[in-house]
């Protein structure tokens, strides 16, 4: 990593760049407020630093002490900021993004977008593939599902997350959504990171059932490395002994990928605790504690969902819910959106 | 569990004990706003429900399908609200509990005392026999720990939370604290358990590292069952897979159990995260969560502490922690102390 | 799951299958040696059970009570054995395949190939395509690797295992490959599954970091139900609190998977322990606790391996654990190949 | 840790105690059959190496690097061999401990006792005090209990192996049990672990349900650390998320702790997987993964037990499983008892 003076010039940051290709190894520059910082990927064995350190103001040429590097808050000072249809994440406001989990129905989507908008949402989720345990539950309606979505867009104005399961899904995502969502069990799928990272389009990369931190912050360094700066990290909760709820919501990860990374980090109370009773709670706890944004599942008739029936928020729940939010994100100076 | 109709009398549920000791079982009685309920204890197997029903004034019988019965909500359905020092815990008012993991000093805890008082705290912890992993570490000043907590009561006003490790430390223990902990360590030494419930001792019971929440509860369910009431749940961070934090704070256990359980859970944000710099991020998440107090270490000079210096907050960090939890409590319409 | 009656001819199957299809589901047919047993896939709920039961020799419908059927012991009572190579896998005889983790170099996996030959192995391992936790950890040599183990094969004779990562691997790995390997990490990538189910190269499925028996099970019927029977799973290790070896190897997982499914059972004592001074123990561990076959890391030069040299065995050292494990196999009625 | 030449005289191994003795700390000798091994515990942060180094006759002064000591290979190079009953443990040969989880009446003792002692069990457990989750289960027979496993032994002259909950039991049990055994729930109960430390009965201490190695190691130095060397080490299976068996066996435990420390390991698969159907195999799989031996629950009418049922093997059952775990003995050149 080598951090450029304040006073650096273009030229001079051209000049460490091209002296990074010329040991065949990637630039990656941090143009931050106050100085650059080009990130140096690639085999850094046999490069010594003198190399860099000699050129006309180059502050310091300073060692990646983690496997990840363009994650990192050491490489990227500042809180990452993007827009996503009308709003921003990783700044003050907070996103709240909500839907089914999968689509299933023209009627049922157009439905759920009118109603979570209403209630305050920001963007839509809805599953079109869906990765099911066993091969015969349902699988997602697949391009129709994706057409509902875009009409429910067309409604509401709001953007839309779809998770992508496979690099083949990709020509066909990228005509229809805003985000594209890693989910969990594709988190060390390195082919479909790859790919994801050749995009142009935001990610919302969600933490393995057993991943540790540094396995999440490695994954999103395979999208960053990739040119896509967009990426969003989403706690939804890891696999424990407890039984008492579907999964265990970490939610001392988000201070630590806060205070490790820079990128902004949401949460999903709906698969982190998987009971319609304490998704609510713990919405709330992940603002208190820092989180970025959450993402809630919302169906229209939670009891007669194709899928995760038992953790869905009905409309009107999830109006309460926001209502909720809001105030504890006033209480920790965050505003939602 | 024999539930009476709102208008029994004092000498028909008396009639329902007398029947329930004819059986050779207990008989815990909960007198609520509206009707009152009589836990049955004991063995149940041989003795047929319609020996109660058939009694003037009893509305049902019902099974109790967990293992655990006085700690239940069924059989106590509003919260319990228990007076410590000058404040309640349980209802509206959320305590804060601080001090240091191991009283090391007089003028440690003197020190310490003050600091948290003055910062907002509202009972003073310290440990005198600490549970080590090793022989070798410090294992706490014992009596003369004591005796320096109560100095610091008598300088501070603030109730004493003090670590039981044995049985055989109660005696002295009961002339010194207001609280008794029963450590994670300890949560499922039925022994020390069954002791604890026969003082009339309020008691911070901590979860175990590997205790699942239905364990928790059946450990409570082991002080009630002695007649002690007064039993405070605590939530302090389970053992998984994860090793960026010292513990995984179980952020969910907290609506659960307040489902689940009629009991006040606090939680313990030092241990269960174990770095001082994510300890005020996951107190606010508590309380947003619905937690009924939180317990913070805290010690003048964390950096020579006996134990657990770094998950210690200094004083002035601990000070603009309950400034921020404030905050989020009235977000969520609670009050500090 | 429809059972035929013992003597149910060819024509009595044909019409049931038929019955099925018309129905629009899948049958896949089991015929064991006693009876014939017809897996009916797809949407069940509206296909009342008579229309079966009333067509001539069919002994009886039954419910299948997990999630996966043709994985299921109740599906096909009797172990399922296949032939690899010179050998088979899931009867009597115990494989052993080893190999190193990644192929570095044609001298290497040449060298590799003959030692673990002579030393007692059945079949070859190693990575082409590497999962790796960073982009910038070796991520394999690809096709050169391929050609490597092809001629490592025609030197030895011994069938190759390799790793696929991404759908789009397969037409590459199907002109190489005797068995595609799922990692753990894909092990719930269902598009992978699907696409290798449709192969009819063998798969050695392994076991995600946190996947349960059920999960595992379930990814086997994604794949089972492409058509592509012949499916070994892979126990390697999962994720746990305990930090003393890499992973912690589940052996009960042995016979609870001999007990639930009729698929082979292999275990990697290299990855499940994750230190060369543990992988001989809990290799005899798991042939002792029935397993069909195990898969061991082996490297000429383990010091300077690209990956997890630490867990890879010398020659010598694999030779010894052969000689060991073949006791032990013995002693248990079994056979190494 | 001092580590005197070989030809030391017991003179100079004084001299360099008296030393220890002075600095206020203890020491615990080892007399090895090729040198004298000194450990020295206590406050070790001020005492200059030197000052025993130039004693005559020390080799060297080493630093321990473990939390623990007394427990470590490094202190006690060769394995710890101690008598029980008419067997060793620890040595080549295996000892099998067997019996009912609880004791529940004289005849079921009696018999069981009996049962086992043919089919080839070398001591008996049964617990007379029992930890249980609920204060609503069976708790025992206490002292009654005891009197029956005396009878016991009186009738077949198998050693008892008795848990003991609390540290005001032991005066009882010392009249009776031969070896107390410490459960997975108070593995760190330090007050109980320091009782037992200054008995002269052998100890089998239960690895906690979330205790690590390391945690284990450490219990186990409290209570050589008081001066009673004769602990056996006992994995009884760790809690993680897999629920098809009611804990995971950690059989990497077994080779691990062989390695770091001089004590004998035992396994416990009835309770490590929680399934009649099981035990067998795991039980093979401890001794060819290294077990010093196993303790394994028989019940004459398992469907009928107090406790522990479904995880209790019929004599019968027993009598298979010793002659399996016998052929696995011989196989890794060991034998049973």
């Amino acid at each position: 990593m080598i951090i450029m003076q304040p006073g650096a010039t273009r030229e001079q940051i051209s000049t460490v760049i091209d002296r990074v290709h010329a040991n065949r190894m990637e630039a990656h520059t941090n143009v931050g407020t106050r100085q650059t910082i080009i990130g140096v990927v690639g085999d850094r064995h046999n490069v010594p630093a003198d190399q860099f350190e000699s050129l006309p103001n180059v502050q310091s040429v300073e060692p990646v002490l983690k496997s990840y590097e363009l994650a990192s808050r050491q490489f990227h000072p500042e809180n990452s900021v993007f827009s996503l249809g009308g709003f921003t994440i990783g700044g003050d406001e907070i996103p709240v993004i909500a839907g089914p989990c999968s689509v299933e129905s023209r009627q049922q989507i157009l439905e759920t977008a009118q109603a979570v908008k209403e209630a305050g949402a920001n963007a839509l989720r809805g599953g079109v593939f869906k990765p099911r345990q066993s091969p015969y539950s349902f699988q997602g309606l697949g391009e129709e599902g994706l057409e509902y979505m875009a009409e429910a867009r067309a409604l509401t104005g709001l953007p839309l997350v779809v998770e992508v399961m496979a690099e083949s899904q990709l020509p066909l995502m990228s005509k229809y959504v805003d985000m594209l969502q890693i989910g969990a069990r594709n988190m060390q799928n390195y082919s479909l990171l790859r790919a994801v990272g050749e995009t142009h389009i935001p990610v919302l990369l969600k933490r393995g059932l057993s991943a540790t931190i540094d396995d999440l912050l490695n994954a999103a360094e395979y999208i960053l490395f990739g040119g896509n700066n967009r990426v969003v990290l989403c706690e939804r909760g890891i696999r424990t002994f407890e039984t008492a709820t579907r999964n265990t919501t970490d939610i001392n990860a988000i201070p630590v990928l806060k205070s490790l990374s820079h990128l902004p980090v949401v949460l999903d109370p709906s698969h982190s605790t998987g009971h319609t009773s304490f998704v609510s709670a713990v919405a709330k706890a992940a603002v208190a504690a820092g989180a970025d944004g959450i993402i809630v599942e919302v169906h229209p008739d939670p009891e007669h969902a194709f899928s995760d029936g038992q953790q869905s928020l009905k409309p009107e729940e999830f109006a309460r819910l926001v209502k909720q939010v809001k105030a504890v994100a006033e209480a920790v100076d965050r505003t939602l959106v």
